[in-house]
C-alpha cells in the first residue's frame, strides 16, 4: 500500500488545492478521484469578466467542467460536444465575436449572471452548480469580491481577458496587478478549509503563478492562512523543460526577466512552500532549490497520468508531515 | 395593373401594420414583400417579460425573424434550424424549462438584455437588430416603457406567458387587463408614421384582438392617432368559421361570453377602422357588418397567400381612400 492509498485511507484528512484553469484543473480531477468530497478546491477568480452584460468565470467553470466530465478534453476548456448557433446569431447582430461562448456553455453564464443580480453570491452559485452537475469535492471561488488580474503590457494596460483571449498573449508584458485586491474578502468557506483541524495538505496547482495564482495569493488572508496551516504546503512546477504545457508562463517569464525553469518557479513560492514537485526533465535543478522535492512525471495526458501526480502530492504531503511530526517529536524530546 | 399594384408604384404612399405575433407576421410579410421600406410595423410588447434575467420580447422577435426569412415556419415562432444545447444545460443546472429558449435565439435575448442595461431603448435595438438582419420595414416596439398584459383567469391572474406558454391557455379567462398602460410612451416614430402626409392605410393584422392588438391600443396615443390618422384603417379577421388559424382568440371569445366569429371581430374595432377583411367562408356576416367589408381568402399557408392578401388590404386600402377622397370633393363642391 501506498503513501497515497494510506492517506485516501485516513476518512478524516482533508486536502486544499489551489488552482487557475486547464492546468490546475487536470490535478484537481485527479486528486477528486483520490479524495472526493475531502478535496477542497480555490479556484482563481480574477480573470472573470463581464461580456454581453453576462457574468464569465472561466476557471470556475473550466474546474466545474473538468470535475463533471463535460469538459473539452481537446481545449482543456469549455463544453465537449459544444455548438455555436449562438455564436452565430450574435455575430449576425453585430455582437463582438472575440471571446467564444458555446450553446451550453451560456448556462452558467446566464444563471450565474441571474442569481448574481438576484443577490446570490459567487461562492452559493457555485455550490448549487457543483451539487446540480454531481461533483463531490468543493469548487469555491477564492473570493466573492471582483478582484481583476491586470496586465501592464507594451501595448497597455489590459483586462486578463483582453489580454489572453483577444491578444492571445501577444503583447509584452510589463507587470501585472490585482485591481481591487485591497478590498477583496477571502471565501470563509476557503478560510475554513485551510485552518481545518484535519487539513493534511494544501496543493498549488501547476498553473500558471503569475497569473492564475498570484490572484488567490493577492486575496487578504489567503497566503497567511496558507502560512499559518498545520499542514504542508506544496507545489507542483507548470513548467517543464523550460516551457509551459500550456498558457504563456514561459513567455511571461522572460519577458518579465526572469529565467523560466522549475528553480525560478519554487522560488517564486519561497516562503510559503514546504515541498515542491517537478518533471523528471528538470532534475538537476533539484539539488539547489534548498526544500524537500519530489522529481516526478508531471505532464498529464490521460486520467491515468493525473492520478498518478495527484497519488505523488498526497505522498509527498504524507512525507512532509511525518517529517514535521518527527521534528516536533524531536524538540518536544529535546 | 391592379389597385395593389398601382398602389404599389406610388413611391410616395407609406402604410403601417399593427401586429402580434404568429399570424401577424405572416401577413406582415406580405405587406414587407409588396412595399419594402414604405411599410412600417407596430409591435405588440405586452406580452415581454424577464426570463432567465434576460428581457425577452416574443412578437418582437417573431416579427424580426419572419422577415429575415429565419422563422421556424413549423411553428411560425422561434428560428428554423434552431439546437437546443442551452436549454440542456439549464435544466441540468436544475433552471426553469417551462419556457424554451434556441441556441440561435438567445442572441436576442443576450443582446438586447445587455442594450437595455446599458440604456438603450427597445425601439433603438430593434432598429439595430433589423438593420443587422437586413429587413427592409421598420419594426416599432409599441412603446420603450413596460406596458404588461395580465390574464385574469379562473388560476388567479396570470402574465402573459404564464398564462400563454405554461398553463398553455388552458385556465378559463375572465378579463385581460395591461398593467402600465397609463404611464407607457408610444414609440414616437410609431406615432410619426400614423401622422405622415405620405399615409395610405393601416392595416390591423389578423392577430389575437385581445391579447394582441387591444395591448397596442392601450399605449396612450396609439388609438387616437388611428382615429385622426388621414388614411383608411382596416382590419384583417383572425377567426374564419368560427376558428383561430392558431392560439387561443377564439376561446378566449368564448369565455368572454362573445361569439367566435368574424362579426364580432368587427364589432370590436368598431369605431377604429373603416373597412373589414373577412374570410370567404365567413362570407354571411358581411352584410350585417355596417362597413366597407372585402371576401376573401385569408388563411396564409404560403407565401403567394401571404401576398395575396396583403395585395387585397392594400386594394381596400386604395378603394377606401378613393371613396374618402370622392366623399371629400363632393362635400367640399356642395
Amino acid at each position: 500500500m501506498s503513501a497515497a492509498t494510506a492517506c485516501r485511507d485516513d476518512a478524516g484528512a482533508t486536502y486544499v488545492a489551489l488552482s487557475g484553469g486547464v492546468g490546475g484543473s487536470k490535478l484537481s480531477l485527479g486528486l477528486s478521484h483520490l479524495l472526493g468530497s475531502r478535496l477542497t478546491i480555490v479556484v482563481n477568480t480574477g480573470d472573470d469578466f463581464e461580456h454581453l452584460g453576462l457574468h464569465v468565470s472561466p476557471d470556475i467553470d473550466t474546474t466545474l467542467y473538468t470535475l463533471a466530465g463535460l469538459v473539452n478534453e481537446e481545449t482543456g476548456w469549455g463544453r465537449r460536444d459544444e455548438s455555436w448557433n449562438f455564436m452565430r446569431a450574435i455575430e449576425a447582430l453585430g455582437g463582438p465575436e472575440w471571446f467564444r461562448l458555446g450553446d451550453g456553455d451560456l448556462a452558467m453564464h446566464v444563471d450565474r449572471t441571474r442569481r448574481l443580480r438576484a443577490g446570490e453570491t459567487l461562492n452559493e452559485i457555485c455550490a448549487k452548480f457543483r451539487a446540480c452537475l454531481g461533483i463531490k469535492p468543493r469548487v469555491l471561488p477564492m473570493s466573492d469580491d471582483p478582484l481583476r488580474t491586470l496586465v501592464d503590457t507594451d501595448n497597455g494596460v489590459l483586462a486578463f481577458q483582453e489580454y489572453f483571449v483577444r491578444e492571445q498573449c501577444r503583447p509584452r508584458v510589463r507587470g501585472i496587478r490585482f485591481e481591487g485586491a485591497t478590498k477583496a474578502r477571502a471565501s470563509s468557506m476557503a478560510l475554513d478549509a485551510l485552518a481545518a483541524p484535519t487539513l493534511a495538505g494544501v496543493i498549488i496547482c501547476p498553473s500558471n503563478p503569475y497569473l492564475s495564482i498570484d490572484p488567490v495569493l493577492a486575496v487578504p488572508g489567503i497566503a497567511e492562512a496558507l502560512r499559518k496551516c498545520r499542514a504542508p504546503v506544496i507545489a507542483v512546477s507548470p513548467i517543464i523543460a523550460g516551457k509551459a504545457v500550456k498558457g504563456p508562463t514561459a513567455k511571461i517569464m522572460g519577458e518579465l526577466g526572469l529565467a523560466a525553469d522549475a528553480a525560478t518557479i519554487a522560488r517564486h513560492y519561497s516562503g510559503l512552500i514546504k515541498g515542491f514537485v517537478l518533471d523528471e526533465e528538470d532534475a538537476r535543478y533539484e539539488p539547489s532549490l534548498g526544500l524537500p522535492t519530489l522529481v516526478t512525471k508531471t505532464l498529464m495526458k490521460t486520467s491515468a497520468d493525473k492520478i498518478a501526480l495527484a497519488e505523488a502530492c498526497l505522498a509527498m504531503c504524507d512525507k512532509l508531515r511525518a517529517g514535521g511530526d518527527a521534528r516536533r517529536a524531536k524538540a518536544r524530546d529535546a
